[in-house]
């Protein structure tokens, strides 16, 4: 979903300068974007390694939240004002070959998210979007967090689909191989712009089944 | 879903017909539809009380469908065929006012299936109607039937919402009485051809905040 689907980047950053601008601050807001999802695998760790309970990416975003906004200088920033920054990662908009891709995509396969975002945030993107997803499957669902196995093996099963019967389609190769160890198949998509214009695609450092520039390749490459 | 949104009486009698009647056996096909239902509160109450693990609707029904074919005179059926009747449960018609009545109410609302069918049985059913769910919530979300508080609250949940700001809409009086009592706001939808024409709906016994004939009716009734 994050950066694979959506622009998180400039969507958080818009977010941000549209809720704290008109409360005086000025900040580098694609830098106060980037220092939030810098807090994005860590936070997940915690709940991964069992050093906390799962708790859903709602309230870990507002953990990370609380961390960084003292570093930019923001300090007693009402509640309301954090909730409505949370809710930011809710707000963000697909790459434009996303919706044209899905719908393409849905002509010959079910489709689910399978991210480490919750239901809420799946259903808000959706809906923000106009995408049609067959189920919200992913992290929320297993109560864990990604790249561990049975995050990925549990929507497989939600669907009764062996592994192999499945593609795990991501622009992040940490998000590729564990499902590929696991016998699903993989699609890597580069998204050159997720971390700035001009930085480049995460390379794909492990072995794919498909690697594509945008869902609309990879429907040409399914048949769909 | 079952009742609320799909005729499964006739669909469960058309799908058994297709499938049994090439293998040279004929029967009540309807009573084979009423009978397998019949079976449908007592599967799930071995979850409910805990003497059985969640086991998904699929696996239930196809348990159900083991136990009631012998009534019918048929032993032997091939693995295969055992199979494909228990997804005919996949394979069922929307009433005709639910598509248009979900368009409507999706404008307004977050839509989610709150029932006791797993994912696969809800993905595929949106699929082959054209409905569009914002998540799919449930049983299969909750690992454990309705009427338990547990499942309904789970869904609230999952959209990050207090009860009150849920409705629950049924055909059932037992699926409505239990949110009811966890403040989750209630919608009773009588589906007089249920159980047949001319049976009339099972009639609503407790206290609802609407009660009404059609989705379409409840699009009124909520401004949608």
């Amino acid at each position: 979903m994050f950066g694979t689907l959506v622009d998180w980047r400039t969507g958080v950053a818009r977010e941000a300068e549209a809720i704290l601008k008109p409360r005086g601050y000025a900040l580098d807001w694609l830098a106060f974007a980037d220092a939030w999802r810098a807090e994005y695998d860590p936070g997940m760790e915690a709940v991964r390694s069992g050093r906390i309970p799962y708790l859903k990416l709602d309230v870990l975003h507002r953990q990370m939240l609380d961390t960084i906004l003292p570093r930019f200088g923001i300090k007693d920033l009402p509640e309301a004002d954090r909730h409505e920054l949370t809710f930011a990662w809710h707000r963000l908009d697909g790459w434009p070959d996303v919706k044209p891709g899905l719908e393409r995509l849905s002509r010959r396969f079910m489709l689910a998210p399978m991210s480490n975002g919750n239901f809420l945030i799946m259903a808000d993107m959706a809906k923000r979007n106009g995408w049609r997803w067959d189920a919200i499957l992913g992290a929320d669902l297993a109560h864990d967090y990604k790249p561990k196995p049975r995050v990925y093996l549990a929507g497989a099963e939600a669907f009764d689909l062996p592994p192999g019967d499945c593609m795990m389609v991501a622009a992040h190769h940490g998000d590729l191989t564990s499902p590929a160890a696991s016998s699903i198949h993989t699609a890597y998509v580069a998204r050159p712009d997720e971390f700035g214009p001009g930085k480049g695609a995460e390379p794909m450092t492990g072995n794919v089944d498909l690697s594509v520039r945008s869902l609309l390749e990879l429907a040409d490459k399914l048949g769909a």
